[in-house]
């Protein structure tokens, strides 16, 4: 099978115009069609999910005694209702919650805005071992911050470079970062908000300041082509997800975070104590010391 | 059904030595016996997992908005081997993780010696609308700490009323504790140990200070019986969960958190907007704006 991460990668040319969000690249087309593609591509989520369990908990052990320093950072962005907790719930959900480092970033607090917008960001950063995943992340601050007007032209236009040197950084820390936009069509977040409003169980959801978002969505997508083209690098590349099908969402994400965790060949991590020695004195204790 | 809880809670008098590991309290024996009671359990807990992420996201969607405080924190204590982080991955891994709050204690750290015991239990506490799993917890200060007399006896003697206390402003705040104690016998903890040390993706759980501790092994079960003991409270009760085979454990648990969660009565919030409003604003945007 071709790699979902070379299909959905972009680099600095990329517009999400030609971006067809209801598409689903890598979808072995022919041999399951119509309804079956989204029951294939759900099987294959499960199955796929019992790998990237195992290759998290590998990840997780390389990091305990001998002190292995990696760990992966998964940054998601969307537009409003564009599936990131979905995509959390299926993929993130899939692994060990004790090895999963979850952070979502809304607007930042008073304390925050007192520093540099890295660090929160900085702050939030998962430990060696875990699998860390960014709800939104730094990249609200060349979004929302520019869209919004929150900061001058001069200082967001800044934060590209910022960026680039930041995520360099962390890499050369033992990061591998996995960077995925959630792209879905103007008409599929109506769909969606519409479907909040209609049942009982996800009003709380609803907010109807995401429907005067709308308002700003030209500029949004042109904001988000800028931040994809310009911090799109070779140590921590953007791929662009077609979202609105939430089972291709789902099966792509999943994809992606498996390939990268092959590519990184994780291990379990030799015995650091003589395995005989201790088959012995355990086999010899068989009944516990009395009360002292 | 009878309710689990009910069958596993202790109280003053509780001895654990009157509890027996292997057993399966509640597991209807009759209906459904020998290996068929593990299937059985299986299948239980994947449907009762679905209802606990129900009940989850009742509880994270009544903190949104109206601003009500209610969060749950499960609290596990165990010997080592004796399953918290299996309990986890089965239990807690069946929620959405964005609405987790998980957190482990090792041994303090310098800074946290610094201070109060119960320092840095207050600043993991899970916010509202959360459920919050504590792996080991403040109990580890009068079980530990008494058993290696890390502190003189008259200073971890008080903490039993400290923690009550503590216990009881939680509850006051919009807290519902679920305390849980995996109970194992020393040939099973024996049998896991062997286990780690049998298979080479479990070596890296194997601690040979885990072999030494099992010197201590009657100690710590007089410290557990006192924590349990003096700590069991109406507002904070502690259960006993007879943990040997997995598959009963695991089933026990998370018995014990639903039951808890449909004693809270959650229910999903009403919206604060118009509906009829908000439909009507949809409908009629069908086009994005033209870029400013």
């Amino acid at each position: 099978m071709t790699s979902v991460r070379e299909l959905l990668r972009v680099g600095p040319a990329v517009n999400l115009k030609d971006i067809d969000p209801g598409s689903t690249p890598g979808l072995p087309g022919r041999k399951v069609t119509g309804r079956d593609q989204k029951v294939w591509a759900r099987e294959q989520l499960a199955l796929i999910g019992g790998e990237l369990a195992v290759h998290q908990e590998m990840l997780y052990a390389s990091a305990k005694g001998s002190g292995g320093n990696r760990r992966v950072l998964l940054v998601l962005q969307a537009m409003d209702c564009g599936g990131k907790d979905g995509t959390i719930k299926k993929v993130a959900g899939a692994m060990n919650p004790l090895g999963l480092h979850l952070v979502g970033f809304g607007p930042p607090s008073e304390e925050e805005l007192k520093h540099d917008f890295l660090w929160r960001i900085r702050r939030a950063l998962p430990s060696a071992g875990l699998m860390g995943v960014f709800n939104r992340s730094h990249y609200e601050d060349v979004l929302i911050a520019r869209v919004d007007s929150l900061v001058p032209a001069d200082v967001w236009r800044e934060r590209y470079g910022q960026i680039n040197a930041f995520e360099r950084e962390l890499t050369g820390d033992g990061f591998t970062l996995v960077k995925v936009m959630l792209h879905i069509s103007y008409d599929e977040q109506r769909e969606r908000l519409l479907e909040r409003l209609t049942d009982p169980t996800k009003h709380w959801k609803y907010n109807p300041a995401d429907v005067d978002a709308r308002a700003r969505w030209t500029d949004y997508q042109a904001a988000y082509t800028d931040a994809l083209g310009r911090c799109s690098t070779d140590h921590a590349p953007w791929f662009v997800v077609p979202a609105d099908r939430k089972w291709y969402r789902d099966w792509a994400v999943a994809n992606i975070v498996l390939e990268t965790f092959k590519e990184m060949r994780l291990s379990y991590p030799e015995p650091d104590f003589d395995l005989d020695a201790e088959r012995q004195r355990l086999e010899a204790d068989r009944a516990p010391a009395m009360a002292s």
